[in-house]
């Protein structure tokens, strides 16, 4: 379901992934945790990141991951294997394309994924689908514009804007945190319940500043350079400047504010 | 201390002055309480919005509260006696030129005041001296870049940048509320903690909608059409769609985020 997918397959790109996950569990993950017995679908699992958190958290949960891609579910399972997790049965789909039946799944997770989808609505109703009856879902994204930092750039936030203008053009919407409400009420879920975790980061937390605005945040910026050059979205010193700014952002005396959004919501009818 | 006040002293203004406080009492204050019999400078206390939560909060404390406008403290004064209050000294003084003795209070209070000061740095360190050792500070500050909203739109961002230049102009920062860590620590604070307070508004809570997005939020925008036009920093077209995609924001599809800024800190040397 990772359609042209804007971040990349490559090996710096998994290091972000790892790096991201490890810092933001807490912040994200600390209110998932499901009842035992249940069915899970994790929709758009990647390199297994979340996956590991979700089946450590709930170990008597039976959860079925899905991705696209082969190489990433292979990476995932490795991770799984080697943490001795054996609830979590991976498989290779699209979630255009399921190979499920109706109402048969507890529950749903997406986590970083509906930004990457053109038709991120259509996408919920289907998840709706495969819910039984007051089956919940629960959906994380980011939201890029949602950044701020001191000392404030316009060359940073022009070089946010190119990855936003990037994975527009791929099909995605990096803009997607803040809509999480009116999409899943779009999409007939009830009892939506949203709320933003901003990871908010200052000269108290050196390690956030390393792990969140160095290798992940900023990380996620240099790494759509040469596509958003190639692109035309933006001139290169351009840029490099605001890669430069993140980085004085990152300085002791530097603030740096990001925003995910994190979605609860219920199937009350068929 | 608010020379040239940008928000104005109308009585529009005043009514938006009360809904806000109101509408983020909780989120704002929750974690505001003082010893009994300690001494608190509050700085800037406007028409007492603030005023009457802390002195209502912290009944056995003595509350010394400060503005440069006579007619503002005098609003501030008939709030507290029709409350019944008896625990706040009111003062006109100009936080540049206090009355007070060093080390002459326990803690001080400082809401939505430095983004209107041209040296906040320097009224930090006024206020440092005022404090006995161990003491502490709290400052509360919004940052108007903070805002995002669903759906976006480019003309309400510059109608909110037009807020700021013209606040720029009178010497002020809209954007403080993000750099509440640096100053606190450049000023000599020890312990400094800044938490991000952010008001997340969907159709979940029409309430916050009607308090919040229209009638603390954009108001306040409304408020400085005509300074910013006359201004020449922004259209009138452009300001008024930008008003008119902040209430499309506040309808019940519509999503509306914006962050103030709380930090505590404490003088832990003389």
């Amino acid at each position: 379901m990772k359609r042209s997918y804007v971040h990349g397959y490559k090996s710096r790109e998994h290091e972000r992934l790892q790096d991201q996950a490890g810092a933001l569990v807490e912040l994200l993950h600390n209110d998932t945790a499901y009842p035992a017995g249940s069915k899970v679908l994790e929709v758009g699992c990647g390199v297994g990141a979340q996956t590991l958190i979700l089946a450590k958290r709930s170990p008597d949960v039976r959860f079925t991951s899905i991705d696209t891609s082969a190489e990433s579910i292979a990476a995932a399972k490795q991770k799984t294997d080697s943490a001795g997790l054996t609830n979590v049965k991976f498989q290779r789909a699209d979630i255009f394309d399921l190979p499920y039946e109706l109402e048969s799944f507890d529950h749903v997770f997406v986590c970083f994924v509906l930004e990457h989808l053109s038709q991120p609505g259509n996408a919920l109703t289907i998840l709706r689908d495969l819910l039984k009856l007051s089956g919940t879902i629960t959906v994380i994204e980011g939201d890029h514009a949602s950044t701020f930092f001191y000392p404030d750039s316009a060359a940073a936030h022009a070089a946010i804007e190119s990855l936003v203008k990037v994975q527009q053009q791929a099909g995605g919407n990096a803009l997607i945190g803040r809509q999480l409400y009116p999409l899943l009420v779009e999409a007939g879920f009830d009892d939506v319940k949203v709320s933003p975790r901003m990871v908010y980061v200052d000269g108290s937390r050196p390690d956030l500043i390393d792990a969140f605005t160095r290798k992940t945040f900023t990380a996620m910026i240099e790494g759509v350079r040469e596509p958003a050059i190639a692109a035309g979205v933006i001139e290169r010193p351009c840029f490099d400047a605001g890669v430069e700014a993140l980085y004085r952002a990152a300085e002791a005396d530097g603030v740096f504010c990001y925003t995910f959004f994190k979605a609860v919501a219920r199937k009350s009818e068929c």
